[in-house]
């Protein structure tokens, strides 16, 4: 294995900023069990890996260096032994029937959480306005626990995008039909809104089927990739 | 307002650990929503507020800071304006029917969550395993969002308090019956296990109904807090 030198240390640190990826089209994941299930599930998107151990069963390119130098490339506050550098995956969706929206998701917690949540329940796709975080921000890739490379996610004009589909359009909002009420169909798309403001005012009207989670107790309201969760799950029963 | 000295600032400072939260039985919470809650609500449980404000509508004890200094004192990586000293409250469950049993999640952020949600479905008390995450973290009491006020959470011995309950108990495992298909009475325990490693062994054996939520794709487990949130959901259904 190669020593990782000093301009490729400065090169990895550098996609940590939304534009150099996506100009290289290249992003970091971290840890053994993602990067173990990259090698054996999509090793052509690796495009290198750094690591602190030789114990590593991988052909491709492969840098060998310190927990120093893995502290500086790394985005996590406590460093893996392994990580890679990857080409952003080009998925395509296979169907169209079922389409989880986030109008403007902040937090790459929950970014990551719906991601993985969405993987469990075989959604076909996600669309993001343009004002969701970035799919490529390092805490959106962990907390999707490899979802990334299985749920293709855009990010579009969602009212262009909402005015111009033939789906039944479902909203999760405070005031709606009871979700247990609610019958739904094989399709659909479901629009998840912003952490603090909810579905944005341009597409509310856009929203055919107010729904909503009935509270029980005194919480103001529930967090966004739970909600999510709660929402997929009725529509999958 | 009184200046905040050094040596408050050196106290505040010390709760961040918590052993010294534990033996002053104090904690931290940030933020103008959550403080301004806090003097609506709970105003006998702030020992002391700290601000870089004057503009604040609160006759107890209040200290009058800088920027600087609320940086030093904050648990956040953007400090806010405001935050306040809090006594831990004393809760008791008013009934317990519907009772979160927690064995081991370790993410502050699922841990708020996890209270959150159980607060949003009125569920009457979390009791937790002495390796779940601490109550009073900072990113636990963040991301509870307030329900650290009002939902009653404690630490015990789960094998001991399992084993002497008289309440069905059901438990989030890969391997169950389908959710959507068991039915829930009124009353029951729920166990939601370790985020990595699920409901521990020497548990397994008391869960009496062992219960899954069903999958569609392809990730390989679901966010704890997301399969609470579920599982909760069908319970109140």
């Amino acid at each position: 294995m190669e020593a990782l030198s000093k301009n490729k240390i400065k090169w990895i640190r550098s996609l940590r900023l939304k534009k150099n990826r996506t100009a290289e089209e290249l992003f970091i994941v971290e840890g053994a069990k993602i990067v173990n299930e990259l090698i054996e599930n999509w090793p052509e998107n690796i495009s290198c890996i750094c690591t602190t151990t030789n114990d590593i069963n991988y052909n491709g390119k492969c840098y060998l260096t310190d927990e120093r130098s893995m502290a500086a490339i790394s985005n996590m506050q406590a460093p893996q032994k392994i990580m890679a550098v990857v080409h952003m995956p080009d998925l395509k969706a296979q169907r169209n029937d079922l389409i989880l929206v986030l109008d403007g998701i902040q937090d790459p917690g929950n970014m990551g959480t719906i991601m993985r949540t969405a993987d469990w329940f075989n959604i076909d796709q996600i669309v993001c306005s343009k004002q969701t975080v970035d799919l490529y921000n390092s805490k959106v890739v962990q907390s999707s626990m490899g979802s990334i490379f299985r749920v293709p996610v855009s990010y579009q004009d969602l009212t262009k995008y909402l005015s111009s589909s033939n789906l039944p359009i479902y909203g999760a909002l405070l005031k709606g039909t009871n979700i247990f009420e609610q019958s739904f169909g094989r399709k659909g798309i479901i629009v998840i809104g912003n952490e603090g403001n909810g579905i944005s005012n341009e597409l509310l009207e856009l929203i055919q089927h107010p729904i909503n989670i009935p509270r029980f107790g005194k919480a103001e309201s529930l967090n966004a990739a739970v909600a999510a969760g709660i929402i997929l799950s009725e529509f999958s029963r």
